[in-house]
């Protein structure tokens, strides 16, 4: 349920619960429902996390996002002498390669995604629960 | 040649056709056309695809982009037993790490760009017609 | 000190000083400084430069950038028989991997950011000064 900070805020809050360590999230109903309808040019959507990313790819064959956690995990493994204490630098690593935050633009109040696309969530350190502010873009 | 889908949509769409299966399109041009004399603090360029990235880099050296190509093949190899079938998961990977959307900022209905900054489009599994929507953001 | 274009370009200039070759610098006061006050709904930082990037990531424990940058080492070294003479080309990359725009939300004239999110300038070819144009997107 997106949670309205208030008017002068025009943003949305979108929180989703991760349910392993490292998952890639499909939030793009999510997004639909708090975006459609809204009077801007494009969204943007914030990740307040350091541990994950957000990214849009292919949401037809799921095995699509396998490989790229797979891929993900070989080129920053989870188990190296990383300085930081917690176990996670991977995840921040991957959080800053993956990106957390996107635009997508608006059209008459619909998304604009291509034919193959959803918007991911992708967890590197959870299960957590995530929070991504929604903005409008006017 | 760029289409606009209607006055309410404040999209434009640029069309770019890839000649090779991983390839660094400098789309500089193409996106100072469709941008250029809009009324806008900047654009927003949103790839409508999943095997493809949009990226800032140098348009000097040429040597840069194709290190760079060698450089994402090298992390992400298209030859690795993948899940999926279809011969291009690294392709869907690369336009994760790279990003498939550029803000750009507009000063006076001019692209602000640094002295070495063009735009490119990746292309990771052409060759393709790409379809990118351009967003004037007030 | 922020340095404004005009009246008719809504941006700033943020510049950075680094004092290394690969550096992460914490710029979220400087940032924090140009944009809070201003009437947007977000902010857009965008690198006027091809071997730096930006991003957002856990600015508690030093020690999670300083593995970063390790990590970012490690995938792409700057000792390779690159095609680019200048010995940067592992910058090139980096920047491109991490992405040189940001963009982040505006509330009631504040940078909304998570409890453990920074936003730095990774340097990879420096020291250098660095310029960064901050739009406020309204």
């Amino acid at each position: 349920m997106p949670h309205t900070y208030g008017v002068e805020w025009k943003m949305i809050e979108i929180r989703v619960r991760t349910s392993r360590r490292v998952e890639a999230r499909d939030i793009t109903e999510e997004v639909r429902r708090a975006a459609e309808g809204k009077d801007g040019c494009c969204i943007h959507l914030f990740s307040l996390h350091t541990t994950c990313g957000l990214t849009i790819n292919e949401n037809a064959d799921p095995a699509v996002m396998k490989d790229m956690i797979d891929a993900l995990g070989r080129l920053v493994p989870q188990d190296y002498p990383y300085r930081h204490g917690e176990g996670n630098s991977d995840a921040h690593v991957k959080s800053s390669l993956v990106g957390g935050s996107l635009t997508v633009p608006l059209s008459a109040g619909r998304l604009v995604l291509g034919t193959w696309q959803g918007i991911y969530l992708m967890e590197f350190d959870g299960p957590r629960e995530r929070r991504i502010a929604l903005t409008v873009v006017k």
